[in-house]
This record gives structure tokens, C-alpha cells and sequence, in this order.
């Protein structure tokens, strides 16, 4: 095997894997999207397989070999392979450490999971969803052991979602925020409350979807390579390749402004993926480096622009001709103080820039606990019930609004949901960093999105994953993350909203 | 290899050749209903490598090796793996003589050619079409001399679609019906015209998404595993295997029987996909055995239970509930009679029964034509308008309406359009022979289809493949298939309905 023979056989191999990644995530969106309900099995027999061909794929003899000669020549390859063979040769390592029965059965588990997950939900049941879950977890603490047994599990979690983090960051990272946030939230609850009635109603699903498509326009996401479906909970996916891209939400018939700002949600992770440099389709580097940056772009656009004075003024007249009689006797001005309402709540999709925070602390908490052995999983919905109480002074009236809320761990991930509260606090760095090169207000006042995404593109899209999160934020910021740019953010905006 | 291991070897290899099948049917299913528009660059490439896996699976040494030992063991097979194993035999070797590349190319070129031909209906521009619908007889042509070089390259693709059919039994079948039915036009010609007005207003698509789903529930449809999706043309297929089945169909606002009676069609491929033998699930034998036994069972439902006095005057206050203002003033009789209107029109799909014949004879002489050398792609569409004119005596507008109407070139079925004519008539007689045994009449007076099912179920649905479609048909009907029990069916129907 010389070089170029080497590179060709990488090429070609990523672009297979690109096509088991396509059928799989076309087979997931297909799922929680427009599937017959009782077709769960089905799709979980197929994607036993074809996991099982991917992990083949990743670990063969062949692949192995290719990735070997390849590493033992990195100092030979351009930028671009070098970092498609680190991320494989990584990749392909803590594959080869999963037994690969025990690889298969999770993914067929996750399909079967994701499915009670729905059923339990909607009926309240955690028990029914207990099992899964349990295994789940299960599975979490064993592949981490496998892949990195020198490690605590969860910190290798972590780990995988950002590059670095560590349970000593993350209490370090929460309790700076938690500082400044608590004082914030017991000076807003003193203060004369934000009337929200604008936001509430009667709002036909439709007139929602054909809102929810101008707001993906206004974003400047491109709807020939971005699709927009309806699920239970809220997501992007790429299929594929960033050449087909889909965002996905959910109408709330007595409150639009749920779907609202979940689609400029969704719509900043789609642009994400969407404007990776066009070099890295169909290999490794192609989509968004880490869980935190993800975030950062997707609560960038939802808050820092989305709930913005500006940004509001700008759309408001398209939410009047979309709900004009709803609308009737509201100014744009009570549609900024209603979607910026602060007030300790039960749901984390739909909570404040301010509480949102306290609600990723509950779930980091409960997954270090699981994690470490501290908290059996059977005991999750009621320790969800106390931490929310503890935290946020509110209490869960059932788990369907409590510890079945988020489809987040019947997908697998653990050790995600702090990239949330990571991601909003670089977006308010990141944002502070884009102010001295564009005029942000006034590209709202306009909707005029090119000027912010063009910044975004040239300092974090077009990069993928070509370098890891905190080199690419480094370089973005131009100096250390400092998460007081959020706290300060939080300050200044809700104690003028709560005349402070 | 002894034949335990090779027999497992065999499952397992059908169930990974299911999981492909799973995938690229759920790609294409995606990507005629809600995939962004500009995302088919990215369909062909991902479908392209899977292409190339299912190439390899199916004719490496390994599988070659394996299915040569069965084959040689034949003998001591069950009926269902001597049957799996004669398939297989015959896909391998005729995979094996096609090139690679060339089988690649050509599942990337209909991935494009779909999306192209969608645009060149929607702006009526065959130009745009043909050089994609060139290469594909021109792939379909050379592909048949690769595995049959004996044989008449349409021959070997009318005998894809149904085992055993040749040009000269199209040719003598087709007289057969030309014989019965030009006389028959005639004397309705002749006759006073039937009012249909009943048919045509305005029709909102939810209200008519809602009955189709009704329709489907009616028909015994488990919506549980069958789903229904919109498209420009309806079809159905199955993802993986018989547990999960999708329909779609296509509203048109002015007129709600033609969505209604597409999704009963399609309905009819449904339920015999859905009700394969468990037992043969992820496996060849996993599906309808052809295209002409498939729309024996589609062109049933549709017509000769659909568009019965019977059914419609069961289904008649169903229509009502859904559109109350336009079926104001009208009988279940009007409707009977609006939707078997005979006239002849431009529109395959939407063509009266007795019509439908030589709407299918004129693709058939075509295609006849280009696959022998006698007429060029190019002039496909100025010999459609003269062949409508001389076959229907109508005239042909433009070719969105005319070349372009059908999906089934983009998609490279040439050799398919005779099986809708062949199954009208197996239908017609596989009722003469249900009628033996089921009081069909009181069925459909009482929307009871259970019985109807029940014997489809046990005399075509439940083999799935196991036959050919000969015997299949020779078992069910007792007795060598005849068209004149079509014919028959057809004048007795529709000479009452015009009054003769």
C-alpha cells in the first residue's frame, strides 16, 4: 500500500459509512416522524443489521490496516485527512473494545426504547419505560468502562458530547452560574410580573406550520435542503451528507410561541450542519464538532436573536398576519415581555433564558448520581420530583411532566444535557465577540439574518469537526471562554424587562 | 459446509439483503413524500453505494459458494428455502452478468431521472425528460441482453413482471379484450350520458385525507402498520419486510373520487403485502409474487368491489359525513353512477374500467416499438398523442397530460403497464370464483370485508412468493385463468348502467 493507494481507500470508505449513517438517520427521522405506530420491531431489526455492517465496516481487518499505515503517515497528509484519520482511528479503537453483540443489542434497544419511551409518556407510566431505561444506563456505564476503564464513567461521557469536559468543569462551569442566576431569580419574582396573555390562545396548527416555515426563511435556512416535520420532541438530523438537512417540532395548539422559538431552535442546529465547507461532505468532518457548540448556535438563534427586543419588533407584524385575531390589541412590545417572561416551571424546552440553567443542573445532578452508583434508576422520578422542588421551587405533578419529559435518554445520550447550558453561555461569549464586526441589532431591526450567519459560517460552521471545541472557540473568541459574558447578558436584559 | 450451517447461512444473508431493501425503500418513500426538494443529488449518491453492497452481497464468492451448495442439496430443502434457494440462484446469476458499474450507474441515473421527470411534468417539458428516458431503455435493453441474450429484450422484461408473459400472449390476450370492449364503447357512446356532477366541486384535502383514512379502516387496513402518504404519483411499498407497508395517494381538490379510489387501490397492494405468511418475513418469499397477481389484488378492490352498486351504497353516508355540503341533493345511486362514467379520456390512473384496457394497450405498443428498434425515444411523445387518438379517439394537449403522465419510466419499469390490464382480468375472474364460496354482495352491503380478506388471504396473500404466478393462479381459480370472464363482467355491468 503506498500513500495515495491509502487515501483513495479512506475516501471511499468514509463515503460508505456516509451512506449507513444516511439510511440509519432517514430511518429515525422516518420513525418519529410519519411511520405506522406499531412498526417499531420492523425498524429495529433493520437497524440491528446494519449496525452490525457499520461496526464491521469500522473495525475489519482491512479498515484497520488502512487506518494504521495511514496514522504511521500523518505527518505526510494535508490537515483535512489528518483529522479524518485521528477522529477514525479513535473511533475504530473504542469500537474494537464494545463486544459487538453487546453493540447490536443496544441499538436494536434504542429503537424498541424510543418507542415505550412515546407509549410511557403519553400515559404517564414511567414503570413501563423503567426497563429501558435501567438497560439503558446500563449500557452507558459498561461501553464506558470498555472504552476508557481508567475513567469515571460519566466523565468519559461527557467527554464524548464535548471534548474535555469533566464532572469537576461542569460543577465548577454550574456553580458560577448559579451564583449570579438565583440572586437574578428571586429579584425578578419580587418584582411586578410580565403579563403573558398574547402568546396563549386558540392557534390553528396550520397557520403554526406556515409561520414556522417564514421564520425558517427570515433565518435564511435554505428550504430545498431543509425539511420541516412534526414530532413529540424537537430535533435536527442530517441525512447523510449537509446536502439534506431536517428540523422537526412540535404545535402547541394554546401557545404558539412554543413551536416559534423550537424551529429557530432547531433552525440555528440546522444552519450549523448545513454550511459546513462543502470539502468535508460524506466524511467524518462533516457536521457539528461538539453537543456545546451544537448548542451554542442553537440557543444563539433562539435567545440571543429570537427573544431579542429588535428581533421581535422586526417579526411581529408577520405574527399578526399569521394570528390576526389572536393578535388583536397586542404591540410587539407585549409579545418581547411575554416571551421573555422568567418563572420557575416544570418543563425544560419551554423554560426562560434565566431558570433554563437550573434545569440542566437537575438532570446533570440525577445522571452523575446514576453514574457513580449514588442513585438506583428506579428511583429517578421521585429524586426528579425533590431536585425540582430543591431547585426550582416548583412541584412535578406527574412524570409525564417531570422524568419522562425529555427523549434524551431514551435515545441513549447521558452526559448530554449540560452542553445546553454550555452552549447558551459560549452563544453569549460568541455573540459579544461577533458585535465588534456586525451590526447584530440592526441586521434584526431588518431581518436581515446573512450578515450574523456569514460570521457564524467564516468562525464556526465551515470548520465541521476539522478542529476540536475548545480550539475552535479559542480561536472564534479570540481569548478564553469566560462564561460572566452570559450571566451579565442575563442581568442586563431581565432586570430592565423586570424594571430593576 | 454442511446444509445446517449453509441454511443459516442463507437466513442470515436474506435478512441482511432485507435490511438494504428496508433502507433503500425507506430512502425512496422519503424522498417522494417530504424530503426537501433539492436533496435528490444526495438520495443518488447514498443509494448508489448501497446499490453497489447489494451488488457484492448478492454475488460474492461467499454467497455464490453457499447458494451453489444449497442448490446442489435441493432435494432435501423444505418447500420454503428449494424455493428461496431457486430464487436466489436465478437474482445471483443474473446480477453476475450485469457489470457493476453499469448496474450503479443505473440506480443512480433513476434516483435523477425521478426528480427530473417531476419537473418536467410539473412544467410540461419532455425535453427535459429525454435524455434521461433514453438511457433508460437504453439500460433496460442492453440489461436484458446481458442475462437473456436468446431472447427479445421486452420478452425478458415482460417476463420480470410476470413469469411466464410474452409479447405473443400480450398480444393475443390484448386482442382478446380489443374483440369485446371497442364494441362496447360504441354502444355507451350511443347511449344517454351519465350525469356525474356529484363527483366534481371543492374538495379540502384534509376532509378527503380524513376518508381515505376511513376507506383504509373499512378495508381491514391495520393503520398500526400501514401508513398513508401524498404524492404526485400514488404507490405502495413495503419497508424491509410486510410489518410495515405505506400507500400514498394525491388530492385533487375538484374531485374527491379520484384520491378515494386511488388509496382503495393501492389499499389492494397494501393488504396483500401485509398479509404474506409470517413465516416468510425477511426473506425473498416476502412479498407479491407479480406485478400481474399485485394488481389482481389492487384492481379488485379498486373496481370490482369499489366500484360496486353494493359497496357504494354502503359507503354512501360515509361520503356525506365527510362532504356534507357537496353530496347535498345526490343519491348513492348518482355516485354509483358518477364514478362509472365511461368516457375516453387522457388519464391512465383515472380511466373508467372499461377504457382502462387500451390506455394500457398504447404503452404497451410503445414500448414494444422502442425496445424492438422501430420507434426512438425521442418520438415517444408525438406517437402517444397519435396512438390516443386512433386507440380513444381523443386529443392529447400537451405531455403533462400526455408522455409524461405516469411515473413508472422515471423509475425504470419498462415492461410493467401490461400487468394492470392482466390484473383487471385475473381479478375478474378470481371474483367469479370467491362468489363460490362468499356471499360478496352482502359483504359489501355491510362494509364487511373480513370474509372477502379472509379468502384472498388463503388463496394468493399468504404465499407470497412460493409460486409462480401461474400456479398460484391455476390453485386459486381451479381452473385455467380466461379473460372473457373480464369481458363478460365489463358488458353485463355497464350495459345496465347506460340502459341496454
Amino acid at each position: 500500500m503506498n500513500l495515495k493507494e491509502a487515501i483513495t481507500k479512506l475516501y471511499a470508505w468514509q463515503n460508505k459509512l456516509s451512506a449507513y449513517n444516511h439510511a440509519m438517520s432517514i430511518i429515525y427521522y422516518d420513525g418519529s416522524t410519519v411511520a405506522p405506530k406499531k412498526t417499531a420491531g420492523n425498524r429495529a431489526h433493520t437497524l440491528g443489521i446494519l449496525s452490525e455492517e457499520m461496526y464491521n465496516l469500522t473495525t475489519n481487518e482491512e479498515t484497520v490496516e488502512m487506518l494504521e499505515f495511514l496514522d504511521a503517515h500523518k505527518e505526510e497528509l494535508e490537515e483535512k485527512e489528518q483529522r479524518i484519520v485521528y477522529l477514525a482511528c479513535k473511533g475504530m479503537k473504542e469500537m474494537k473494545k464494545i463486544p459487538i453483540e453487546e453493540y447490536i443489542a443496544y441499538q436494536e434497544l434504542l429503537v424498541n426504547a424510543g418507542d415505550v419511551w412515546h407509549t410511557a409518556k403519553e400515559t404517564d407510566d414511567f414503570n413501563l419505560f423503567l426497563p429501558y431505561l435501567e438497560q439503558i444506563f446500563e449500557c452507558n456505564k459498561k461501553f464506558a468502562y470498555y472504552c476508557a476503564p481508567e475513567m469515571h464513567p460519566y466523565d468519559y461521557w461527557l467527554d464524548q458530547y464535548e471534548k474535555g469536559l469533566t464532572m469537576e468543569k461542569c460543577d465548577e462551569f454550574f456553580a458560577t452560574l448559579k451564583k449570579k442566576i438565583v440572586p437574578l431569580i428571586k429579584k425578578i419574582g419580587e418584582a411586578k410580573q410580565v403579563d403573558d396573555s398574547c402568546i396563549h390562545g386558540d392557534f390553528d396548527e396550520l397557520a403554526q406550520e406556515k409561520f414556522s416555515l417564514e421564520l425558517m426563511k427570515i433565518m435564511g435556512i435554505d428550504l430545498g435542503i431543509c425539511g420541516l416535520g412534526t414530532t413529540e420532541h424537537p430535533f435536527t438530523t442530517s441525512i447523510g451528507s449537509h446536502y439534506d438537512v431536517r428540523i422537526t417540532t412540535n404545535y402547541d395548539k394554546a401557545n404558539f410561541s412554543s413551536s416559534m422559538f423550537s424551529v429557530i431552535h432547531e433552525g440555528g442546529h440546522a444552519l450549523y450542519e448545513m454550511n459546513v465547507a462543502d470539502d468535508f461532505a460524506y466524511t467524518y468532518l462533516d457536521g457539528g464538532v461538539s453537543m456545546g457548540i451544537h448548542e451554542s448556535q442553537s440557543r444563539f438563534y433562539e435567545n440571543l436573536l429570537g427573544r431579542s427586543d429588535a428581533f421581535v419588533n422586526y417579526v411581529f407584524p408577520k405574527v399578526c398576519e399569521c394570528f390576526p385575531e389572536q393578535m388583536k390589541g397586542y404591540t410587539a412590545q407585549d409579545l418581547y415581555r411575554a416571551i421573555n417572561l422568567v418563572t420557575p416551571s416544570l418543563i425544560r424546552t419551554e423554560a426562560d433564558e434565566v431558570t433554563y440553567a437550573l434545569h440542566v443542573m437537575v438532570r446533570y445532578e440525577l445522571e452523575k448520581r446514576v453514574m457513580s452508583g449514588m442513585l438506583e434508576v428506579k428511583d429517578l422520578a421521585t429524586e426528579w420530583k425533590k431536585l425540582y422542588k430543591e431547585y426550582l421551587g416548583v412541584d412535578v405533578p406527574n412524570d409525564r411532566e417531570g422524568v419522562l419529559q425529555d427523549s434524551h435518554w431514551s435515545g441513549g445520550s447521558v452526559g448530554y444535557f449540560p452542553s445546553y447550558a454550555l452552549g447558551s453561555a459560549y452563544g453569549a461569549h460568541l455573540l459579544h465577540k461577533m458585535r465588534e464586526e456586525v451590526d447584530v441589532e440592526k441586521c434584526l431591526a431588518e431581518g436581515n439574518f446573512a450578515p450574523i450567519n456569514e460570521w457564524n459560517r467564516e468562525h464556526i460552521w465551515k470548520y465541521g469537526c476539522l478542529k476540536n471545541p475548545d480550539e475552535l472557540l479559542k480561536n472564534a473568541l479570540g481569548e478564553d471562554f469566560d462564561p460572566n459574558y452570559f450571566t451579565n447578558y442575563l442581568e442586563e436584559k431581565y432586570l430592565k424587562i423586570y424594571n430593576h
